[in-house]
């Protein structure tokens, strides 16, 4: 059992790396903290399947039952005059669209099982599908926090910081939208600010916002420019993702389908995520949740391969319970856990990219945030996840992107990928000839085989604090939160802006200047 | 896909529970608070095999190799002297024996793949082995832990509530052991006092220290005056286990000898677990920590069927690594994950049921003590266990029990028998109609679908605190962890003593009196 690396960096594939050791630690990422190197995970065994396939299909039926019978609304005229030309059953003077199922499956055939994402730095390109696994940092939360400061609305100053944390740690390979809402932009400007500073302050691959044409057209160009490459070649190489999330209950609103015509006609990602709360705008039982978001990830997937066949896209799965108290999104339970792997079986059996996430419900980054994060990754791998969108920084049910919470999600992703590291059972490793030296009663620490190995041997984790109690106690007794409070601000001060050819600087700054003189994209205020 | 109950119980195996519904909520415990009922655990899918089995070969390989050519010490006589009888090369002059691998498999051969451990109330029965899974309250710590007292040894008081809270809550469905040490009793007849608090305080199964024949001797008879029965009866219904830590490495010392004499003689569990802690007792290597796990625990589980062919025997996994800066024993770490994994596919190899842990480093319930109890349980679960020991209250590598810790362990117990519970995949949980009444961009709230299941639709977690950010801050901000306070408090303050035929208490009573006044088990203080 080896790891595959990403061929785009064999420079990092050194065999200790690969079977587990951590010689690769300071060879990526900032010169002031240690870290594995960046590298392509993939999951090395087969996902768990809590459901039989006899199961699977109940529910696979059931969805395409569901966008034959009842259909979906497509509010945007263009798509559904695409739709119909496909074979869907439009009618005049109604917004309802339904599709057959053969239809339906003919279609999402053409998505492809696998594809490379390009970063304008090639050692950051990611695989997406098959048994590849990509991280990204959280996205979208309106608010931040920190210990010091506690929390406020998102703005700029905050949303540059968190794309800094993404870019200098290897295990967030991706970012994922804005970390943070920087409301402190004027929203018609906002997206060619941020979008630039995704662009220029990391060297990853970046997530643009389906919010309109305008949007996603000038997204596209700035990832073009960065990556200094032809309109032609951008078509072949995915260098740009979207999220599109339906507004269930099935429901396709104007700026998706205008996203999915922009980005799936550009040769660029869309991952279609319903968000379908079972109990709110799905129903209450996790199986009828599947059933809902399996018919609206295939009718968006169908979509992008009518706007062009092949074009790359991803199954996003997002369904989770509500606090049937308070109706409050519930997360990292178990019947989200349940949900992210049935989820991961429904788009293997479509051999479609799988999109979950790492999240939680909880208001501070205590024992809840830590069990419902590591419910979800524990969802997410066991369910053969190809990308876990929102992996660091996610806390309130995305209502907040917290520094702490950043820094604690990095350590247990880090930790997942070293789980995900094959075990060197190599004959040095079974260790015969150190058991037979040290010999029954004997002590390991001194033998040659430790001394050998002991620096590298294991995860040296961030926040994990392994004092004993004493020692523990007179340094104040810290907790994970607290101690994640320094790492990040030690951290962030390392950060070193990843170079960039300064003609391509310039010529995003004048793209971003002439588009912000023509107004931006327009807004109604 | 169906989960069989506990036979012992049909009157809680309602089709509600078994699909997942919480209609059984309130069916066992105490009725000051609702939990799932007392149940048999099962996981429902297959384990994960993170290395192939031609992998797992090599460790077995090995290992067989370490009992052949190396060797293990035994320090106990007439375990030497059996040995010897059953084939062993036993030399005289010297402690070690080495094994012919054959004779090793053929003893192992016997030991049965699934048996029942007998509580004194036969609805607390259990299931060892095949897809069962047990859960265990933890066990030995030397000191115990609350929010507003702080750290203290064990004492009776203490160590007498942890056995309240284990009685009390139906996901610990075993005793472990002395949660606590109460180290104010003699050590004389500190078994004495402490069985027979296990015995009446809770009736479940228990465990018994293996620290010398008169405590074991002592442990079983109090098991069999608790059940009722004959000796006769007991030698064939296993009612209490004891775990055998080998003296890593290699070296089986005499109380562990005399322990499995007895309880394999009188036909109850002994749990073989090796503590080989990779780069202190064991190869700094995963490999070579669990090519010796596999050794020591193949040995000691060996001389169970040496005493008696079919004697019930568990195999156990507690390979870690050590925090290389201090020696400190690391767990819930990737290291750990893989070992517990493997250590699955090792016990499945044999056949033999498997016991794993829920453990943590961290000092206090924060979000350490989480992700390092999460990421245990998720080696546990995907591993195959069969048996979870320190399932709830295990703070500081053993070294402490918490109440705080034990509400939350209980609380991450339940989420994970709830994940277990196979999902309802009924027609009407797939829910065509109830998304057929709703239609596009309506809402499931109101609808009979949700209105009829909302109430047990999900699990409903003791801990998690699912209020929106405001709400939660005007309530002073409370953490998991003083969460966990206020319930633990309120839940201890519900205890009833579980009914005993007072002829049974009158004997154990006069048990203990006579033992008590013979002296006890001889100590040198």
């Amino acid at each position: 059992m080896t790891a595959a690396l990403n061929p785009a960096e064999p420079v990092l594939a050194t065999d200790r790396a690969r079977r587990g050791g951590r010689a690769g630690k300071r060879a990526g990422g900032s010169a002031a903290f240690e870290q594995p190197p960046f590298r392509q995970l993939k999951i090395p065994f087969a996902p768990t399947k809590i459901i039989s396939d006899d199961e699977l299909e109940s529910i696979h039926l059931a969805s395409l039952r569901v966008l034959k019978e009842i259909g979906v609304d497509v509010l945007h005229d263009e798509a559904r005059a695409i739709m119909k030309r496909h074979g869907a059953d439009v009618r005049e003077g109604t917004e309802r669209v339904r599709f057959d199922s053969d239809m339906i499956l003919e279609l999402i055939s053409h998505a492809p099982a696998e594809f490379t994402l390009h970063a304008r730095n090639p050692a950051h390109n990611v695989r997406f599908g098959g048994n590849n696994l990509v991280i990204s940092q959280m996205a979208s939360a309106p608010n931040c926090s920190d210990l010091d400061n506690g929390r406020r609305p998102g703005n700029q100053a905050d949303y540059r910081n968190f794309l800094k944390l993404a870019q200098m740690h290897n295990i967030l390979q991706t970012t994922g939208g804005y970390p943070v809402e920087p409301v402190d932009i004027h929203p018609s400007v906002r997206h060619l600010e941020c979008i630039r500073d995704l662009a220029t302050l990391t060297d990853k691959v970046f997530h643009i916002y389906s919010l309109g044409k305008e949007r996603n057209v000038d997204g596209i160009e700035i990832a073009r420019i960065a990556r200094g490459i032809s309109r032609e070649q951008l078509q072949d190489e995915p260098s740009v993702y979207t999220i599109i999330n339906t507004n269930s209950p099935l429901k396709l609103d104007i700026p998706m389908m205008e996203g999915i015509i922009q980005m799936s006609g550009s040769g660029q990602v869309v991952i279609v995520t319903p968000f379908t709360l079972a109990g709110a705008m799905a129903p209450v039982t996790v199986a009828g949740a599947l059933v809902q978001q399996n018919a609206e990830a295939l009718s968006g997937i169908a979509f992008t391969q009518m706007v062009k066949k092949g074009a790359p896209v991803g199954y996003g799965g997002f369904t989770s319970n509500v606090d049937m108290k308070s109706g409050a999104p519930a997360f990292g339970t178990p019947e989200y856990m349940k949900a992210q792997m049935i989820g991961g079986q429904l788009a293997r059996r479509y051999q479609i990219p799988y999109r979950t996430s790492n999240v939680c419900a909880a208001n501070t980054v205590d024992a809840q945030a830590a069990y419902e994060s590591v419910f979800s990754l524990w969802g997410a791998i066991q369910g053969g996840a190809n990308f876990i969108l929102h992996g660091a920084g996610w806390l309130e049910g995305g209502l907040r992107c917290s520094y702490e919470k950043t820094i604690l999600d990095i350590d247990l992703l880090q930790m997942v990928a070293e789980f995900l590291t094959p075990l060197d059972l190599s004959d040095d490793a079974l260790g015969f000839n150190a058991i037979e030296s040290v010999g029954p009663g004997g002590h390991f620490f001194g033998t040659q085989h430790t001394q050998d190995r002991y620096k590298t041997a294991f995860y040296s984790p961030i926040i994990s604090d392994w004092r004993n109690f004493e020692t523990w106690a007179e340094a104040g007794s810290p907790t994970a939160m607290e101690r994640a409070n320094r790492i990040w601000k030690e951290r962030l001060a390392t950060y070193e802006k990843p170079y960039m050819d300064p003609a391509i600087t310039e010529e995003i700054d004048a793209f971003v200047a002439k588009r912000r003189a023509e107004g931006g994209a327009p807004t109604d205020f």
